[in-house]
């Protein structure tokens, strides 16, 4: 009787994927030098808080220190302004580990207090990243994103060398698991990731650790679309993606391609198109307007393909180069650079493991003569104050480099003294809310200048932030 | 005892992909207004043949008429010149069935003649499609190309319709097959084909067919690696990419981006990244040298994706309405091109279907009453002068249209009379050489010019043709 039934077929379900959009972060940091503005982004805020995206990546990175240094904007209060308009979207930042949103290791109290105020100005989603897959760099932050509530995504830098391999990668993932992430980034600064990489990886990842996995990658290369269909493919969660004028080169693919290419398959983002076309519409304006922030590295860098150097990188090779009129000596830096990292134990190359092993090889060539000079950072790495490489570092050049110094073996954020209390202390007198010791600490003397012109404008014209960002106090 | 043998597992076998560069024919068009001069191809040449491509596309199109119109330059000279240094790599061209690379219906005796001559001078392989998958229009062509003992490919013009379908292009694919084709093109010249539906086209065709399938994308909706990468997941054979200076936006897949991708997973393109190096650095170097041609088309556009409508059949629309005062109407236009092009039984959008839909939507809207005024063109389109459209054109339209007019219902190249005897009547006085006559049928007003310079240079100065292409007669 039962077979009488007439079998009813269910429709086919289509698996969920998440779009989070970098236009406020990430896209603008990579094609307009970190240049947007808050008064850039509100206008188009609440028609993006309708689009439907997984999340939006509005704050971290570089953006902190721009705000301040180029744009006589607050940090903080930009994040209060989107948090006000963006009701249903999720927000999330990027955070480099114990260097935070800044170019050094700070000190632990100083990266608890700097969590616990991002979440409670808004954050939803923090993503944690280390230059050198060091779990330990990540470590006291993420315990403070966790006790804070807020979601703990954790990166892996993606790389290609003898000592990183899916194995490695998958293995990393797990642990990253064990400290409390609620997702893994792939996070493939210099668009390295291929498609059959891409596919693998998320799969391995995914089978290890069941956690829901993100994608984000440049378009350096041409590969990163490719990457991302094949990642989905492989069950990924989510893409980070941005819109189209903000897109391609050294930013996102194009969030309207990825939304279109997925039409009609198995794979629901659930984005209509043409939610996003008044989207790319004011960005196009907002770009048309700053043409002249906008960086001329369009289309495939061949360099990121055959010398696995991220774009960035390379440039600053070439102007390192061209400053010293030996423009000619590229080619014998370009393979003095795999020697270099290999010797420093394979780090992945990204900020600022890209500047300190291309700076040493560029001395290497120059000078004739291989670890003849070496800055104080490449000293530093030595010591193991940036964390512990992926691979074994050379020990004899190790010795030729710290000499009879003795290299850290603890996490590297352990052995620096309290921040904050003596921060405080400074900037007492101009002072307007707890945020701003976090923002000295960070960039004493950008900040110096920017918190008195802010207390300043608190006090003397006794208005409220909110007013002051859309009056006098931002001129256009 | 069988059994007892050690299973030595064979290594994996890779499928060979072939890759066709379009630098030479595609890419340029499309991103350097067809500008790129024999000079600027030559010095690579030798480079280019040691890649291992597929073939390079280096003919037809617009390149023939560029040649005469605005380089000076003989375009079937630029194919010898060509032939002679790719001594490994096949040589490729597009024709535009009955058009050959014109922009109208030529009589037989012309179509027979241009594949003949085609041929005879270097060609291995002609590509044939027709802006309304008429195959009629493809018939004649076909059958010389054939007879020449030349690889026939025929081609797909990709679009979305309710009359076109998985199905439909399928069943085409086959009736190609029927009349000879050796490969299969899928030709997508606005960017449409999403990674989903190229999956399950070529599926479907190579199922139907068995012959080799060749996809053809432009990026401007930034799709195409995508395509190209589920295409070749479902079994494709061949993709076209531009080296990478030539590569993105309006033209092609960047050549590094693909190979690169399918490293180390089951296809193999056989090419070393490494080769393609000295190629884009020199490509690099012509681009920045013919910067003001180069067209500011980059990443995305979205209205590929939204209204269905090829890049430049968009800008085309706006720059008509801005002529007319009436960029204000352009919305009313996007949506009347669909209603138009539904009339007209859903033509593929491509050259020269899409000027003709683009200008009767722009004067629908712009008279304020639809039909009202109607070109020559639309008029011969209804008249069947076009070929046959893939859908039913509107009775009610096509009487408002033709009125008393009866329409064709023959092949339209039928009807027209022998060119070619004529047309050696008038070019007889400065003739050189036989191709000579199918310049002067193909673009009288032209090649008349072209030709008296021809002549000239090669009596007055008694060289050949090879020294005048590298001396005075080619100036810079
Ligand atoms: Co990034
Ligand atoms: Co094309």
């Amino acid at each position: 009787e039962e077979k009488e039934q007439v079998e009813i077929k269910p429709p086919k379900e289509k698996r969920k994927v998440g779009i989070t959009e970098t236009a406020l972060r990430d896209a603008h940091q990579s094609i307009m030098a970190t240049r947007l503005r808050t008064k850039d982004m509100l206008p188009v805020a609440e028609l993006m808080d309708e689009v439907g995206y997984h999340s939006l990546e509005v704050w971290g990175g570089a953006t902190f220190d721009a705000c301040m240094r180029f744009l006589d904007e607050d940090p903080w209060q930009r994040l209060r302004e989107l948090r006000k308009r963006f009701k249903k979207t999720k927000l999330q930042m990027l955070l480099r580990g114990q260097n935070l949103v800044g170019y050094r290791h700070y000190a632990d109290d100083v990266v608890r207090e700097f969590v616990k105020r991002a979440v409670s100005n808004g954050l939803d989603i923090i993503r944690v990243f280390d230059a050198l897959n060091d779990l330990r760099n990540m470590e006291v932050a993420a315990d403070q994103i966790k006790k804070e509530g807020c979601h703990l995504q954790m990166c892996i830098s993606y790389t290609i060398s003898p000592v990183h391999s899916l194995e490695s990668f998958a293995k990393l993932s797990l642990e990253m698991k064990g400290m409390g992430a609620d997702s893994i980034c792939i996070k493939d600064m210099a668009g390295l990731l291929s498609p059959v990489d891409a596919f693998n990886l998320v799969k391995a990842i995914k089978e290890r650790t069941s956690l829901p996995v993100q994608v984000h990658c440049h378009y350096t290369s041409g590969m990163a679309s490719m990457a991302y269909f094949a990642a989905l493919e492989a069950g990924a969660d989510v893409v980070d993606c941005a819109i189209s004028p903000l897109a391609m080169g050294t930013s996102q693919p194009a969030t309207e391609a990825i939304v279109a290419a997925l039409k009609g398959g198995d794979l629901d983002t659930g984005i209509d198109l043409k939610k996003l076309v008044p989207v790319a519409e004011h960005f196009k304006k907002v770009k048309e307007e700053n043409r002249n922030l906008v960086m001329g590295i369009e289309g495939v860098d061949v360099n990121v393909l055959i010398y696995q150097i991220p774009g960035g990188m390379y440039s600053n090779l070439v102007s390192q180069l061209k400053e010293q009129n030996a423009l000619d000596k590229l080619q014998d830096v370009l393979e003095e650079v795999p020697k270099v990292r290999k010797e420093m134990g394979y780090p992945p190359l990204v900020t600022p493991t890209s500047q300190i092993v291309g700076t040493q090889a560029t001395l290497n060539v120059l000078t004739g003569k291989r670890w003849k000079i070496v800055p104080k950072e490449v000293k530093n790495y030595f010591l193991g104050f940036y964390g512990r490489p992926p691979g074994e570092m050379d020990e004899d050049i190790k010795k030729i480099v710290i000499g009879d110094d003795k290299p850290i073996e603890s996490r590297p954020g352990e052995i620096l003294e309290p921040e904050l209390e003596k921060a405080r202390e400074v900037i007492k007198p101009w002072m307007v809310e707890p945020e701003d010791v976090l923002s000295y600490v960070l960039f004493p003397a950008v900040a110096k200048d920017f918190l008195i012109r802010k207390y300043a404008r608190a006090t003397k014209r006794d208005v409220g932030f909110e007013e002051a960002l859309e009056g006098v106090a931002y001129p256009v």
